[in-house]
């Protein structure tokens, strides 16, 4: 369903049945008409695999018994796969990635990019030397109005970044459900597949990466507290941060998954010496923008004459709503589009490029470690 | 991209290059995989055609000159389309209809269905006596939360319906941009394209069906006042209406196209005997809902128990927004669904199959009339 | 309490136990420090206002069995009082009022001012031809926001008003409360107490005021229709209403007593050729400002540079909210502060006094009236 | 103006020309027609004095020069005040407070306390030894919802506690106004006049403070980094602290004064294991309260069911906004309740008066040291 000279094809590992973000991942790539998958390692099991592509319409000989031999088959066909998307819990990212990576096969993975720090600058060295296109899914970056902040906040209109005030409450492991057998809390509230960290490695470092892709200040230094209250769980459900970043500019997160009443409650408010941006992601088509002596302002998608560079990623009119899996998909096209791109012989430009790259995923663990550490020693930790 | 025994083929008139509402369409439809756009004539220009036509990777054997040509070809063929997409201004609606309805193949339309009454009737009369699917894409009406409101008044859970206050205003029209050359305006201030009401024709009728389909109630008269306030336009740009419902019940519904601050405003307030129900289309996802001597109460997608009947077309967690695209998408599956059961076999049931009827197109078509004409007359007019 | 060359002393008839409206006018009146209430008749029960009167300190030969013998004795008094506030239930404002005017005394009086247009034409004649302040304590305008939105139309700022939509939901009477006892639902819904209008007069009332003061339109005709939902009930307890001003804008007025999940929801949106203000009672301190071009702008009291004439009677720093008593207090100390200026001679301007006057009391009773004659005949009735 | 038998007369100390919090006691402790003012020392000046004091309609020999010779003179006097009214700058409170408690006067007293810990102890010493009632002013504890919202964690509808979220920005000192003569901004960011601290003394010791009240946990130990973005200032302009309380759960606090766009943002979320709880300070009428399973619901002041002990300081009906000066009434309302039943020799019983005491003013002393302390050295600091 592409035209033929621009067809990008993508194989999944990750996404069977009961994933919830192997069918965000499918819809979003296929968004724009300019993405097919082709092939697939959807579980472990292979029944799985087969089921799920089965009702996608793939072809059997494209669905995979491992990600190796999957790896393997499509990079020696000349109509293999241009990229793989992971979407694995985060425990296996690692291999998964690396293994494609190896073998000359672009990526797309799921956030957390990997468990440790070295696995995740492993990546990055290894995407470098291959000169392979590597996106994070830091989804919420996907948002215009999110890319509007970060226009505002560039173009200097809010002043030096005084104070960083970010948030991201959710209730959904307020009661021990991993217990009650739900699929995605048994994950990731489980050490040897969501590594060190639950409710921080889960949520907590999507605020890492929205701060850092809409302020552009780097953390310098970070004091941690994380706490567990789910009954006999392991992994932390709630966490707070104080932060200092490289401007002298104050930070305070707080992420939570044993907040009753909040959803997905992503909110970032940032302070500037003349002005203040604020977004809410459950709210995702409003921006919220104040300055000294004037009336605050809420800036609206469809609406207001947004920067250029955001403009073209609003699809629909004023005041009709766009979510989740729009974000979700302006990734990909951002990404598909430089892939486009480098397949045509261009040189890709980053900035022209708009996705989480495989640099800022290694932020996000370093980010996820120094946290963890920070609480179990009681001591500030640098970046 | 389907699985074998599933697919279903669709065709489009209209939505070639400068459309808004094609792209929404061939987005809703592919949403679930379920559907693969095989055919079209997007424009009356065949260049535009296939200008669109190649983007979208459709071959070119099966891109038209015109829709009758469209028809006769793709109800010959044995792969032919099972369905065809109209959206094309409201003038041009009945005879594309009927041409495909005559010739066998189901049809969604855009609303509103056509400009006279006794068209859309033989719509309805055509596609009963041929027995085939009509749906009418009254967007608003697959978002869950509208479902759960029907279910909430359905169950009797506010009582007896005394009062709808709904509306649904828009700016865009404030200045005169049809002056300008937007494409949109053009087409939707001009009799000849979008027929006797401007404003009551586009979105006015939103406000008729969701109402009707929110309470079940039917209209009994109408007292209404049309204004045109955008300079040297002919055709309405504001309305106000006092109706009254067959059980007893008043309604007050306003509509605009010149409301500056506003951007698309659909808004449903429906009080009953013993509570109320709120529901604004730029905040989808939550549902106001109070009841006598109880706290009022806020009903969210993905975090609040639904009606089963609503449930299962949430398609993300609590507080992962869902939008314009996700709602049209959710009328698509409805309909794509009915039409595979019938491909099936089996026996349609409308209540299994929740998307608007080509009667519930004639209902729109009458209160456009009836709203035209008691502006007119000054009279109170009766349905 | 008060500086010895400005003191105000004021009486007060109604407003004795069980009376919630009376008390906010004692709070209100002497919320400035500029008036103390030194006579009363608060109840046609003597006993019930000895009762308040020793509550409030006043002295027993100031507190009277009847209004007739109040208004005789105080206007005898080289210490009378300056001003009567009229507190009592609608139907018996006009002989009070009347009363006291001809005695020569000021008057405050609670909306609607009268029952009837010949009684409120009385009494403008008659506060004219004995030149004294009649204030009629529509409290909603005393609000700096209220203020703020009719300078910014005054201005021209959104241009020539095109549309007004206004409501005043409230669901106090949803159920029959006045057959178990509530004391304000039985006489808000007794013809002899209330008049020809329940929710019309009550609540209706105050959208005319509101409306005519911010915009500075007069209405040129209405369309009405008025419903009582309330078992056994004689009073409207909903009105919708169309109309038409004297500069071509067009209105949708909604009041009702029923509306389940409402408390006291005033709100006012103005749509003109540029831009629009919408302020609602609830959240009395912002106001919400659009023009095309430009965000959504939200002016808020204490923080935002407001009109010159506006900014002096916001009492406290942005953020301290300001309600109902400072709303009415405004009206009071606006009031008070001509009748000072007139104490001492001065010219008194009406631009300069800021408070509801008799004129506003009559437009009021007009529209009461105009719209249960509307509703029953079915026809425009012009102003 | 009061009932003979229950006549409480007060004085004020500070509150002179220019005082913003002087008018707010004043119009507070007069809301209920309860209190009178008699006798004050309104500023240092006394020709500033005696300007107020003729404005109010006081006696010129009970306006003192300086509030030694009020706190005698008013002690010798039979008709002397009741209670003293404290307004002064931070600094001056203990030594103006010790004074009148050493000569037998009640005292009220705005927040924070005092300066130093000592000092604080010292006046709940004093007060103790005296048997005087001693109020402080944290007035957002007066409000109606924050009550509600005591109740509701008091009967353990959320649960036990987990994490609380509370802050309070304001803007006003994002630029260097102190510079430019503003009088608030001048004492306030002065430690000869505010203390050791300038944003937590001013309005983190509020977080304190209701916090404490609704929850009532106790701090065990907390984190703090103070910042200081104001040029020249050399008090905290900014803080956020990390809370630990004695039953475990873990609390973020942030204050700022510099946080533009904010205009008095006092904030708090309380979550618990069944349930969270949140409220506003700028729409203080409304609380949000969440149960798992259950939709979010709305409580208003007015409309529900509150807690028989919050439902008789409601002063409107549903809709009719209650703010700022209504909840320091309620607290003055408490106070000068409890002052009645002393002098009428009934036994005082705490909790039936419910106003925050000179205890409460020790805590927030204590919290402000502490978290100054934490800040300058980097470590945590235990109650």
């Amino acid at each position: 369903m592409l035209r033929k000279n621009s067809v990008i094809n993508y194989g999944m590992v990750g996404g069977g049945p009961g994933s919830f973000i192997g069918d965000v991942h499918r819809k979003a790539a296929g968004f724009d008409h300019q993405a097919g998958l082709v092939a697939a390692c959807f579980s472990r099991d292979y029944e799985q695999t087969k089921l799920t592509g089965e009702e996608l319409g793939l072809e059997l000989n494209r669905l995979y018994k491992n990600y190796k031999e999957m790896a393997e088959v499509e990079s020696a066909r000349q109509d293999g796969i241009d990229f793989v998307s992971i979407v694995t819990p985060n425990a296996s990212h690692y291999s998964i990635a690396r293994t494609f990576l190896e073998k000359g096969i672009n990526v797309v993975c799921d956030k957390p990019l990997t468990i440790k720090i070295a696995e995740a600058e492993e990546l990055v060295r290894l995407s470098r030397e291959k000169d392979l296109l590597f996106g994070v899914t830091y989804a919420y970056t996907g948002y215009p109005m999110v890319k509007q902040a970060r226009q505002i906040i560039k173009k200097g209109k809010i002043g030096e970044v005084r104070m960083v005030i970010a948030e991201y409450p959710q209730e959904w492991l307020a009661s021990p459900v991993e217990k009650l057998g739900q699929k995605q809390a048994i994950w990731r509230t489980d050490p040897e597949l969501a590594g060190i960290s639950g409710c921080v490695g889960d949520i907590g470092s999507h605020i890492e990466n929205i701060v850092s892709y809409i302020t552009g200040l780097k953390i310098e230094s970070l004091y941690a507290r994380l706490d567990t209250f789910g009954e006999d769980r392991s992994l932390d459900d709630n966490a707070a941060l104080l932060l200092k970043y490289n401007n002298g500019a104050s930070g305070v997160y707080w992420c939570s998954q044993v907040a009753i009443g909040e959803s997905n409650g992503l909110r970032v408010r940032i302070y500037g010496e003349s002005g203040k941006i604020e977004w809410e992601q459950e709210s995702p088509n409003q921006l919220l923008v104040a300055y000294l002596d004037k009336p605050l302002e809420i800036l609206e998608k469809g609406r207001d004459q947004l920067d250029p560079s955001v403009g073209d990623i609003v699809r629909l009119p004023a005041g009709h709503p766009e979510g989740y899996y729009e974000a979700f998909a302006n990734l990909y096209k951002s990404y598909i589009s430089a892939l486009i791109d480098k397949k045509r012989g261009k040189n890709i430009k980053e900035e022209e490029h708009d996705y989480p790259t495989v640099e800022a995923g290694l932020e996000g663990v370093r980010f996820i470690n120094l946290t963890v550490s920070s609480s179990k020693t009681g001591k500030v930790e640098y970046f």
